[in-house]
């Protein structure tokens, strides 16, 4: 174990503590109040424009963006403790990445959306974005759940958000594409960047640890909390940053449809490709939020809620059925060890989004959306350019993703491969213990962390 | 055993799937968004009215939207999870048939009360009508619980969605009475149809299963987790669909008085009751909620906040002593197996909330509510009928609920009770292992299961 | 074990009956439903002013409300789960005295805020208010947590409610301090109050239970639903009373950057100071929420995004050092126990958020904050005062919260050592069997349960 030298008391504290001073310097010369949280900013608006208290942003957004908060900590964090000795990383990490991610976020979705002489102007609907980018890194570190530690995953964090950030800034902003919900932006980007980090940091001995790579019942249940939030709180997500009045409600709308027809999908095929008929977590912590990805794009679209519910019910059949059969392969044929099967969950369903959105994108008229094309398409309405080319807008946006995802991944997964960020050996991956002092360690009554039925009655039957 | 074909490779895919696919082929030839969620005709409407998109009924509702949703979802999903080998299904049934109900509610609240020009019209009002049916069909799920394999449980969703569909139709708008939060639609329909489901469905030898009965330490956490939900977001519940201003801000008051009330006395009573003078978890999970089970009718009328927590206090008592006393009679002499005891939770109260919105309908003064008589009796404030009329349309319609809920459960308890759903057999009620993959079982290490690590490998390696 | 009368079969109702039959009564006789609760008043002031229903305070701060509410009965009462024996009581206790605290706290605030023509209007802004006081009783409840029976906690809230009433009447409106989070009135307050009576209660021979004072794997997860719970909605908290528009924006933006800072800097603390460089569970439920406490009073004033960063960093860190090295301190020179060390997340952050509130106040001009500067100190903006006199207001504010809370707090500690409460013998502390009928105790499966120390040490003494 020498090569693993695990203990982080100086590397952690530095890591931690020198990002955030550099952090805090940047906000200090670069990031401002908004219009409507700066004090004298908002009430010369209202006087000018004639504005209420009531038609501030955060009236808007803000209770969407509690929602897709309590998806970025509860959700992701939850849903990754279904390990049975890997419960306090999961959610103490994804917390702790999380809190940096979306500082680092606002400032480089700052540089490249949000300048405004020379400042990054801040205000919900930046909370919001940061927050996005956040999800994306958290579905990487999906992939390399349970096989890196705390400082490896900063510095991922420092890495993937900019990379996010030059992405989106080419998908949304050079190409012209729309992504409300980001099953490319997010979901796709997030999904091949990690599955590449994944790659490069193979672990030919991982089987070494196998014995903790999977659940007991209790962290069954404790993931399942994250899944029924990310589930119930998705159409929040999807509709967060979408323009006010119908398209907040529709995007909502179409993804809440989406997600029904993904569960029946999920739990069919589940119990049809399991072992004896029975249903597998896996698949209802995972698949069934496949729904959610892939409406990301086409969300705010005039999608219909028939359409939102067939693309719902596909994304749950391809995740399920990716859990079966694609993810075995995945890792035997292209050494790629997925721990949480991002691919199936973000992976695919990301791709299918960008696909549906293209689709629908191609066949908006004005005659469907009326005055509301402008909310979707501001540039079909000005007859910028036609339907058809927002659709290839849309394809165009999934290949950029796809190669800054996946080479961006790569180059990523070689600077985290160096031994010095105290990643675990092969033996004791998927252990809390490592990173966290575990209660009942040191104490006189370690046997006590729940003590199995079988080991107390045998003395006392003894 | 050869009685009990509990492998369900082909029924769950086969009614899950079929299912889907005809809620999809419905939706695509009915349902239409409506003028708040449709890009055109939003657009049309603000031109048309001078409306802003702050007006848009979505920023009235969704934040009571997403409240509902959390306690259909993680609420009653968790409740359910106090059975020590049965949490995967409870969490797990109730994603499924939760997300199963609201699509089908949609389309059938749709024939009943949102047609337009022969299409149904959906937006965030059919949303939450649509988890309020669904909290109907959960309700008699707890009553079940344990005894039904989710074939039979999806079959029993098909029924009951329907005919609470067509009771909601007579009690609002044949009969004209208020029911916002539903004490009468929701609650005393779910309970009664549930009790009448179990009644049918009565094993008479489940005390083969007894063991299993019961709750361990950590699964009356879980449940405390659905409990407390259920009861924060109660305010949402009762006024998501009330009048906008001060109808949705009083119901939300009025419903939070009567749950503060009810706790208490949840408190003292089951201190009263118990064994020793203890705390017994069944009460505080369960009657806690009664308080606002009881204001579903009333809620949203001038109940003032003193006659909420009179309510409330006495709903608390009627459930808890419930529990102790009814609830061993309902089984002994009526053979109800009520595994939730729902009729304490969601029964009795809800004719106790029947009772008390006829009362206070029936007091109801034009120089009390003013110009606001208009959201909250109509009929009255137009002088149609007077406000004793009122209370006597309420009266009736608990009548008329009641009737409904247990003729149609004991019709669909008898089809139900065919032995071709996969219902588990009275050895094995109220255990996971028969639907799920329940880990441990299969790898080399099912003593795991709440297992250290090191307590294992010892014996391994010595 | 004849000193400790802990059977509550009387005590216990008689209690939660009585005080429940007094408030109701008195609510009775006071509380009347405010302009935007009622259904004559508000559609009269509708009228009169031409409002619309959209104006009603119900929308501007429902969703903040129900935050705050998920705070109170998840947040404070899963963080308290951490006890290995004691989660029924952490959350059932906790849901005791929140839904009483809540209920006194709008006849205290009442009697001091809000009375009109000797009646008190009740609405949106009391029940934030009553949950905010009921906060304040909870941080308390932390610091004596494990040691004390439901009706010493109960008649502990009789007598906080109260006093915290006064302080905060004292701060706000006598002193006319600025403190929308409660940094001083809640944190400060409840925190040393509740210090000062767990000084009374100091129990010399408290180690006998000290093998039941720590955690266990799963408690510790139970306790961060609580932990994220309250770090995700903590910018709820801080905005929920503020000012419309910018006010409740800035705010919870403050809150929100200021957490993040903390987080980071507890993380890097907690591996500085802890056992070999892992991460400590303590710290992370705790220190990382200290960020929110420390811009309870500055997150509405214009802070600047980094310098609640800086206030966040700061708390964070004297949070994580609170606990490894005071604490211990407090515990063996001052005999103090604090359970939940409620003095390094509330008592040192509400100090340092008090401080950091003078000095931002101190700072204000009208070129910073324009005409907005009137929300947020009225009395700087109409010249009453300058901006230096509103930094002595807040100083002064902050020695009066803590000579009240301590003095007070000793007084009702002396209250509280009667034994005639049933509080739990120096044995069993932080032990849910002797207030909770707990599973196994009686059934055919007692060993199930997460089995007791003692049945653990036997066969390993024997």
């Amino acid at each position: 174990m020498t090569d693993y030298q695990t203990n982080l008391r100086v590397k952690l504290p530095a890591t931690c503590i020198i990002l955030e001073i550099i952090i805090i310097i940047l906000f200090g010369t670069l990031v401002e109040y908004d219009h409507d949280t700066d004090a004298n900013l908002w009430h010369e608006e209202m006087a000018k424009h004639n504005k209420s208290n009531y038609q501030n942003e955060f009236y808007f957004r803000y209770p969407s963006f509690q929602d897709v908060h309590v998806m970025i900590f509860i959700g992701f964090g939850f849903l990754m403790t279904f390990l049975q000795r890997y419960g306090f990383s999961s959610v103490g990490f994804n917390f702790l990445i999380a809190a940096f991610s979306l500082q680092l976020a606002t400032l480089m979705q700052g540089f490249f959306h949000g300048m405004h002489g020379g400042k990054i102007h801040v205000g919900i609907e930046s909370m919001i974005n940061a927050d996005f980018c956040t999800g994306s890194v958290l579905i990487s570190f999906g992939a390399v759940l349970g096989k890196t530690s705390p400082v490896q995953l900063l510095l991922m964090a420092v890495f993937e958000v900019t990379l996010f950030a030059i992405n989106e800034f080419i998908v949304l902003s050079v190409l012209g594409a729309k992504d409300a919900g980001g099953s490319m932006t997010i979901h796709t980007f997030g999904a091949y960047f990690g599955l590449a980090v994944a790659r490069v940091l193979y672990r030919p001995h991982l089987d070494k640890s196998k014995d903790k790579n999977s659940s007991v019942y209790h962290s069954d249940l404790f993931a399942m909390i994250g899944t029924i939030y990310l589930w119930m709180f998705w159409p929040s997500f999807n509709s967060a940053v979408t323009a006010h009045g119908d398209d907040q409600h529709r995007t909502a709308m179409n993804t809440y449809y989406s997600l029904a027809a993904c569960t029946l999908a999920t739990y069919g095929f589940s119990a049809l490709v399991s072992h004896e008929g029975k249903l597998d977590m896996v698949h209802i912590q995972n698949a069934a939020l496949a729904g959610g990805v892939a409406v990301g794009t086409a969300g705010e679209m005039m999608l219909t809620p028939y359409g939102s519910m067939i693309v719902g019910f596909l994304a749950g059949t391809i995740s399920t059925l990716g859990f079966k059969y694609l993810s075995p392969l995945l890792e035997s044929k292209l050494r790629i060890q997925d721990t949480c099967g991002v691919h199936n969950l973000h992976g695919m369903p990301g791709v299918l989004g960008a696909i549906v959105g293209a689709i629908t994108a191609a066949a908006a008229t004005e005659e469907i959306y009326g005055a509301g094309l402008d909310d979707v398409f501001p540039d079909i309405y000005s007859k910028q350019i036609t339907a058809s080319n927002q659709g290839v807008r849309q394809a165009i946006s999934l290949v950029v993703t796809l190669g800054i995802a996946l080479l961006g991944g790569v180059i990523v997964g070689f600077i985290l491969k160096l031994p010095i960020y105290g990643s675990p050996p092969d033996t004791i991956c998927f252990e809390d213990e490592i990173y966290w002092e575990v209660p009942g360690e040191e104490g006189t009554h370690e046997e006590m962390t729940i003590l199995p039925v079988v080991d107390v009655e045998k003395p006392l039957n003894g």
